[in-house]
């Protein structure tokens, strides 16, 4: 079943190897079918070189193994979380990339401070508050979902398809699982420039709301004009 | 047409893979025929695996499209100001190479610290002021062309074959398009070198006149003793 | 003879090239036969292309060589201090790798800054006071092992697989030698990000108990959740 | 003539590639045959893909062109001035390698902060005085050599076989030509190790004397026991 997305997220997973946005088994791609209110996901620990759509792991919106041999990401919960709480949503990545997690210890967001951020997030990519105690013990990689959609209340997911979470590295998402290992590609790249810019000056601002707009809407909405037909890249 | 021009521009717009100047799409490369007024140009969100002597754009100077079936880059109108108002350039390069456009984004020009500099830039490679918001909202590749233009008002482009476009990144130029890329690549590394050396010592100043005229001439210029036919390297 | 534990000691000695940890010969892996009460190691200053099965050498734990025609890694000393000490201990490796090394040349410690650190190291990653002039004079590969066991006299060394040695470098370890090498390379990334965090904020703090607990447990002890079969990645 | 010396300075000047010191044609190794008083040397500007035992240049200690229809590199007379100097020099290396750039660009000396430095420098590595404006009007590249020279007026250039010239990059030397590309390939990591451990902990000062001497003499000198044959690696 769903022969063609686990196709498409076996190569957004090993598209986190190939953009070089991990070590070891440090990440992992879903993909859902809203249709079918299936998601893919890949199973936990284990290594890209072996992963391949046979022991891909298929579940339902609640969690429920529907399909495959092993036990699904243990970061699963918190896909589910995104993908019930934003239907907009079609693919969802974690990683360990190395900038990202940088600015999630920090604790810091990623402001928008040139045309390269502007041309894929809308805005500030923001940091998530700190988990609490009880919310770590207890039920933690749901909750590491919840205070996701806790940072995003006031946000559009879509406009900024990607969070640090705090104390622990990015999550990144978009219409499907190989947008999502882009905006990851992405955010790894302006959470870099962003080190060395606020580095080189410390007092640098985001850009002008002039230019936010102009360079997000040329490649993104109604009136983009970027690339050939209109399509997100 | 043009065959031996969209050979060079597709040559060129590749070595932006080649030298590490590119993520995904974020670049493009054009070159200029000055006997028949006619540029060739990366079509728009086109993956450069995908690129091809068939799929480049060609225009005139005033941007009608003159051959090919996909929208030229959209940075095109700041190509075509660059090739209209400067007749000794041959070829432009934008891309958004992380340190460059680190000190776009820092609003901050390069001095010249080092030989490696001298060997390629005549002095201080320029960061433009930040375009107004009308000029954004307007004709913004138009304009982003004339700030450049207005930066180069009191320099020679040759001698300075480069610039940083504020908040945005690098554009380069050269006698052709695959020079152009040459001087991308070098002012990418230039860029690194200038971030830690002023961090080592932020007392660095630019070296001194004579240190300069000695790099740039004995490569550049009537007396230029360095290579095998005074070709510039 | 120990043909299948020089295989693996062949394989780890690689990794430190695959996992690009090393320059040169910086660097060696052993492995050991608690049964046996022998161990397998590099031999000192052979390129790692040049590695073979052949020419590892084997030793008791006083140090004699039972099997080889080289000198064993000048290292081989404090190799042994660990296992004497360490019975847990099934492989031990010594590199150079840049980050852990600037962290020991420093001289600090690496605190725990985020989730990365916690799914492998269970708290702070000690750097080892300096040797004195008479360690270093006399026995000083002996020495340093004994530098390595006064810093873990409160620590667990299968909890914290890995330590700084003063203006030296790291040295980890783990349940054999693949496994130590992963622990080199894991060590290197914290080692880095933990750099630019405090680098970006340097009022950064070791993450909360809970948060450690909950990621080392959950990928190491008796409840471990992540993976398949409760194998540590 | 000197084919076997011939054969080894080209397989030095590729290592600047395969060691990722060099971009474009921005390097030079030569070797010398002491016995005939001739070195061989890469010839100037040409690319490193194009460089052949056939297009070698051959010259005498005066720099007289004995052999080759190419110019010679146009640091000739820097290697020439170092040869003549230092009769245990038997090969020299030149390149812009970023991080020792950085630090000859920043004007500084290599403090020896670790191990790594201790098994190659014994002791700093000094940064020149910038050269006098009639000392690069006149023979500038002549002049380089000269201020090298004065640098090591209190130095062992086996001892120490490197050196960061002022404003400009290193230039390191060795037994033969493979030698010396190897000691650039140890500066510039130095160098990088350098630039985070300061930055890392301003005050580090050189390591003790006593960890100088065993590093440095273990691997170097009568009674080094590194390796297998006493040779230097």
């Amino acid at each position: 079943m769903l022969e063609k997305l686990k196709e498409e997220v076996l190569e957004a997973n090993l598209n986190l190897c190939k953009y070089n946005l991990i070590k070891f088994t440090w990440g992992n791609v879903s993909g859902i079918d809203r249709d079918k209110g299936l998601i893919v996901i890949k199973p936990s620990g284990v290594p890209y070189e072996e992963l391949s759509v046979e022991n891909l792991v298929v579940l339902d919106l609640q969690g429920n193994i529907v399909e495959g041999y092993l036990n699904p990401s243990s970061d699963t919960p918190t896909h589910l979380v995104l993908y019930n709480k934003f239907p907009q949503i079609g693919g969802v990545v974690h990683t360990h990339s190395p900038w990202a997690t940088i600015w999630a210890q920090a604790g810091k967001k990623l402001l928008a401070l040139g045309t390269t951020h502007a041309d894929h997030f809308y805005g500030s990519i923001p940091c998530t508050r700190m988990l609490r105690d009880e919310e770590i013990a207890k039920k933690y990689e749901k909750e590491t979902g919840n205070v996701i959609v806790e940072t995003f209340e006031d946000k559009n997911v879509m406009d900024i398809p990607g969070v640090l979470v705090h104390s622990h590295g990015p999550f990144t998402w978009g219409k499907n699982s190989l947008d999502a290992v882009k905006n990851a590609v992405v955010l790894e790249e302006i959470a870099k420039m962003n080190y060395y810019t606020m580095s080189l000056n410390e007092t640098t601002e985001s850009i002008q709301k002039t230019l936010l707009d102009k360079h997000f809407l040329r490649k993104h909405g109604k009136n983009a004009y970027y690339g050939q037909t209109q399509k997100v890249i």
